[in-house]
């Protein structure tokens, strides 16, 4: 039997609880707060369509294979796009992946053995977990508040952890976090750093959000903090993405990293899928030069906004005092603390009847869920859908209250 | 220091023995028997702007993430194309992969513990032995002759393996094997699957080159032969991709597998990428629709065959004597063995001094490589550099036995 030859891992997986929704998305009028989609009508599709046919005229590399470590020309403009975010890098920094999710199981292949210990920024993308869980590692939850990664409440577990436990990489998305939309204070990313470099770990800085900022003030990622350090390594690992501004269909990802670390990565990418599609790396380079990005990343963030603003207000508005949660900063998501006795099984059967869709928090917490948690996306419905879509996420709160 | 955190396998990495032959690549005329890449007059560029003219024309669904299992038209188009080599099977058992290089990864990941035993037929592909190999298998080899696997030694191994010796999977490429070039005769394939029936363990077939066969007669899958067993699962998983016919840098390949195995890999996949390029994969289905194809591998099989003859009528020329080989039945690759007396090492710098590029045989060896073997593929240049190679080669043979 086939089904004996699975590893313990996959003799009962579960898939992604994010995914395992699809299926209710099809139902007729439902309004998603779910998925992690951007919005389809911000992107630009008509620039896209202009780089493709500038990239398929080149009829020689936009066919065959290329190099493990990216098209030079992506590589150069990824470059560039990061000195835009305050990080000093060469093209040889970078390595252009299939997706950033692909950047970090790359990762976790060249650095985590089973039973090693990885600290996860909680709660946390499930990708991310099942990623860490497939590769047997020890996940370890570091607290977060409305601020982001909490690093007292890191410094005591480093303080307090023996050898068995002390850390190899952390995860951390510090600038507009999946799920809770926060953004790590300048001070607190200065002494992640210097925790990272005193307790001998890598922090793995996943920045898909970072340009989605609903302020004037720019974040610094951590990468250019730990670049500050004096005299060692930067401890830091950026991981990016163009997934969330010009097409998730691109899968095209990136990270950068040391030179040692970069080679390690390519080579397991060489086992994984030699290459991410050439094709793509010249769309997206072409599109990059074809200087319509920062326009396009604008009109993003001014929408996202209004609709996060819509969402806030219209959670005030229906349920004030029932759920608690801080206004995001940037990104795409709201996470919120049910503050009602129900059941939460209850309110998500009654949502979907109610035609709204969100992600049960649970999904996001590696070892210890909330189940008094959600994950509210404001990123592909209109204000008119996010306004009915938290009054239906109200009265399937006032059925679930009545059942309990 | 970072150095200190990779994990064991990743401390001192080697990559691909065939992707470090790269820089020798820029070397100014030299002629390339080394890489695996399909000849670039042999692709239909311009069917493929049109097809991706027509994807892209679809506003939403070529830039929007889309399903781990993949799109569902080409899933459709891909289960047809199954069907066209004598496979029967539904969209719901395909899986479509980012290249086959990582549909087999995922089954390493779904299947395989450090420590158990995979078998794989020797001379093999170097990525896979390398994804096993960092996967932690234990890798045992099974001998190949002129006609492919031997079933008969396989047969007397599995007989005397010993409870820990078992293999789990097995690994072949019975149709114009990287690297020899042979095919698996119908009778070797039936011992086959009886085998893994008998035994317990899975094969892996991997077919990126069944369509490129110089001769009229068709090989049924090894899929095939094991769905005719009875009674039973069949024992067989399918690997295929478009690289070599259609473009590698599509990164489009397949798995055909039972539905709890396709549901696995797709939940290992959602940590590895997400989903695969849905442009790409989109781009692959209109062109797949278009009618193109058909004609398209007819035209590579043809010249593919001119330049394998080429090869084969040069090295009788220029080394009789000297190479010993078995003339391929199709694909791109020609396996040859050195018959007489000097240094491997010294052999390959002397063709790289005079100007032509082949893949030391002993990259391609899991645990006993035999260093007076060589890949010769004939894909990418023309005849006329085939014949000029060929010359080349044997000068180098000259120089390297003198220096002997």
């Amino acid at each position: 039997m086939i089904t004996d030859l699975f590893t313990p891992n996959f003799a009962q997986p579960a898939g992604s609880p994010i995914r395992e929704l699809f299926p209710f998305l099809s139902k007729a009028g439902i309004i998603s707060f779910a998925g992690g989609y951007p919005s389809l009508h911000l992107l630009d599709a008509e620039g896209l369509r202009e780089a493709a046919a500038r990239a398929l005229a080149d009829g020689a590399s936009c066919l065959q294979y290329g190099a493990t470590e990216g098209v030079p020309r992506l590589r150069d403009a990824l470059a560039e796009l990061a000195a835009a975010r305050g990080i000093r890098c060469a093209s040889g920094d970078v390595l252009v992946t299939t997706g950033s999710q692909q950047a970090f199981d790359l990762l976790v292949r060249v650095f985590v053995q089973p039973g090693e210990v990885v600290y996860v920024e909680t709660p946390a993308y499930p990708a991310t977990i099942q990623a860490l869980r497939l590769a047997g590692a020890l996940i370890r939850e570091v607290p977060v508040d409305a601020d982001g990664l909490d690093t007292r409440r890191l410094a005591s577990m480093l303080a307090s952890a023996g050898t068995s436990e002390r850390p190899k990489l952390l995860y951390s998305v510090p600038t507009f976090s999946n799920p809770c939309g926060t953004l790590l204070p300048p001070e607190r990313r200065d002494h992640l750093v210097r925790l990272a470099r005193q307790h001998g770990f890598l922090i793995v800085e996943d920045d898909p959000y970072g340009e989605l900022s609903f302020t004037r003030s720019v974040a610094q990622p951590l990468y250019s903090h730990g670049a500050k350090l004096d005299g060692a390594e930067n401890p830091v690992i950026y991981l990016s993405s163009l997934s969330k501004t010009v097409a998730p269909a691109l899968r095209v990802g990136w990270m950068i990293a040391p030179r040692e670390v970069i080679r390690r990565c390519a080579i397991a990418k060489q086992t994984v899928d030699l290459c991410t599609s050439p094709l793509n790396q010249l769309i997206a380079a072409e599109y990059l030069a074809s200087g319509r990005y920062p326009e396009t990343v604008a009109g993003a963030r001014f929408e996202y906004q209004r609709r996060m603003q819509a969402m806030v207000e219209s959670l005030d508005e229906f349920l004030g005092g029932k759920l608690r949660f801080v206004q995001p900063k940037g990104g795409m998501f709201l996470w919120a603390e049910n503050m009602v006795a129900l059941d939460p099984k209850a309110l998500f059967k009654a949502s979907v009847d109610a035609g709204v869709l969100f992600v049960p928090g649970a999904a996001f917490f590696p070892c210890t869920p909330d189940p008094q948690t959600m994950r509210l996306s404001f990123a592909a419905p209109g204000v008119d859908d996010i306004r009915e879509g938290v009054a239906r996420l109200a009265r399937a709160f006032e059925q679930a209250s009545i059942d309990f």
